[in-house]
């Protein structure tokens, strides 16, 4: 028998967690892309640049009838865990998959980027999540879930340790779709805060915000949140109106960090000091927008544990986001953390 | 009950097979490919550049320490078909998957792009085949293959009337690894040369024509072949020579066309009249070169399929692999058609 009581960590302390810099939280999500064009998102009647929710009958539907597919690890937050890693920053993620052959490779992917992961996988019920994604000529994506086995995911699944070990912890807007989701949400808020770590929100997708709009507001309000990410669609969603400046104006009335994204017309940094412009960076050529926001947030959080201005911030977001949008499928293809050394924003 | 006796084609003839341009045999396998360094290689003892065989265990092992995956069906031969369906030509394709979630991937990746593939999904048996692609900073990539299901190809596999409908019968090198599948591989050449039509053969891969030497002479020399694809080191092997130009003076001798590639040298048309040399095509980036060869040669049929000279069939293979060898993955994601009318290669 051994003789030590458990692992002591470097600073002497008995079963403490290693750390983490930013853990996200978000419906984990295999993504099934293909090509497509203008007349089959007609024909399948989809809203193009939306991310629709489906059942399985729909979901067979679409597979059956969509061309030759590109199979990705996908999901909003995790996506943005993997980029975080990819930038050397230390990341964990929570969300539910099954068993499943589908379910495996999504934690497999996320292993083996050394992204922290220590939800169990679900032994029963519906099957991984998977998203089959159109993809248009112009880049634009167009996104349709089949949520399965998110919607286990339960408060259970909130390992306090781990939130507790994280200094930023980031939740996805989409994880309220799913019933049980938001309790898990609310439970890593308030262990999150009650450790005196941040808490960031992206508000994920305008038909999402219509969805939740008075619970999101109401989570910036009560002082739930410290960091909002929304691209200028979703703000606008937020605060009901058709005017982007109407929509800033009141986001700077908030008592968050604001950080808005607006494609090739770069991000703002929003707070009431405040409202920084950072361009977008140049991409040759934008082939698939899938994971553009959740890795400009990968980035800009990257930048927050690595202590660079805000600006710096959203120079890094801007980045991460040019690399993943430059090819099929939204986890990265290349080391970010050589780009941003290349860029010098990084050592 | 209906009367007619069975579909009526164009022509009238009763039973006939739709007409197929280009039919491709081979072993049917969905990649499972990740971007990795050179120390990885090492550290598995793996061949660069090479595609080796190995067990489940095998693959177990490299899987788990791999890097993030990106799924997407492969196989030599039936990205060929891919690639020739992207054309626009009329292409089919024969081999082996097992009726699971991959080998489920794999055939209706092949329906979304219209190949013709008639052959029976395994009830049972080894799982569907997959090859662990590993993909250098350079773009190399180094396969390890599980074989699987492709062990069951059989001679029941390949049906007659498909085979007689095809212009072009092109076969792979790799079909000798599996036992019986060299058996299929043999019928289809009795069949398609009874119907008068040409049969083709890729030797695959270096170490492939160092298993296989002898008879894949053979196959050249008592006529089973028409056409013969190889890269120049895959040549050199066969008549086991250290000299490139050895090599293809020993293929000037024999009653074959030749079509040779040479990476970015481009390619040689070689037959006993004369040799036509034929630049590749510009590359910004060559990020996989996965699938290169397959690409080239369905360019190159496509055109043949076209009546198109010689020179252009090697353009519209350089065109095809130029487009393949930019992205992660050897299956087009462009339409190869628009890509060739761009250049005025087809109408």
């Amino acid at each position: 028998m051994r003789k030590r009581a458990g692992p002591i960590t470097q600073s002497g302390s008995l079963m403490s967690h290693p750390r983490i810099d930013v853990l996200t939280l978000g419906n984990a999500i295999v993504d099934v892309l293909a090509h497509t064009d203008e007349a089959f998102l007609v024909s399948k009647n989809v809203h193009k640049g939306a991310m629709q929710l489906i059942d399985e009958a729909r979901a067979e539907e679409l597979y059956n009838d969509m061309g030759p597919a590109t199979i990705v690890s996908g999901g909003s937050a995790a996506n943005t865990a993997a980029g975080i890693a990819s930038l050397g920053v230390r990341a964990g993620f929570i969300g539910k998959v099954k068993n499943d052959e589908t379910g495996n490779l999504f934690a497999h992917d996320l292993k083996a980027i050394s992204v922290h992961y220590d939800v169990a996988l679900a032994g029963d019920g519906p099957a991984t999540a998977r998203s089959f994604i159109l993809v248009t000529p112009d880049g634009e994506r167009t996104m349709n879930t089949y949520l399965g086995a998110c919607q286990n995911l339960t408060p259970d699944d909130v390992n306090p340790a781990t939130v507790e070990a994280s200094a930023i912890v980031y939740l996805e807007g989409y994880l309220w779709d799913p019933p049980a989701a938001k309790e898990a949400f609310r439970k890593a808020v308030t262990i999150a805060h009650g450790a005196g770590n941040k808490v960031a929100l992206t508000l994920s997708d305008s038909f999402c915000v219509d969805r939740y709009r008075d619970e999101f507001l109401g989570l910036m309000r009560d002082g739930s949140l410290d960091i909002l990410f929304a691209n200028i669609h979703e703000l606008q969603s937020l605060f009901q109106t058709s005017d982007a400046s109407t929509a800033l104006a009141a986001l700077r009335d908030e008592k968050v960090l604001g950080v808005v994204t607006r494609s090739e017309q770069g991000a703002l940094v929003v707070s009431r000091g405040e409202t920084l412009a950072v361009p977008a960076y140049p991409v040759a050529k934008v082939v698939d927008t899938t994971g553009a926001g959740d890795l400009f947030a990968a980035g800009f959080m990257a930048g927050l544990a690595r202590d660079l201005s805000l600006t710096d911030c959203a120079r890094l977001g801007g980045l991460a986001a040019a690399e993943v949008i430059s090819h099929l499928g939204a986890r990265p293809q290349a080391s970010l953390l050589d780009l941003a050394r290349q860029e010098g924003l990084l050592s």
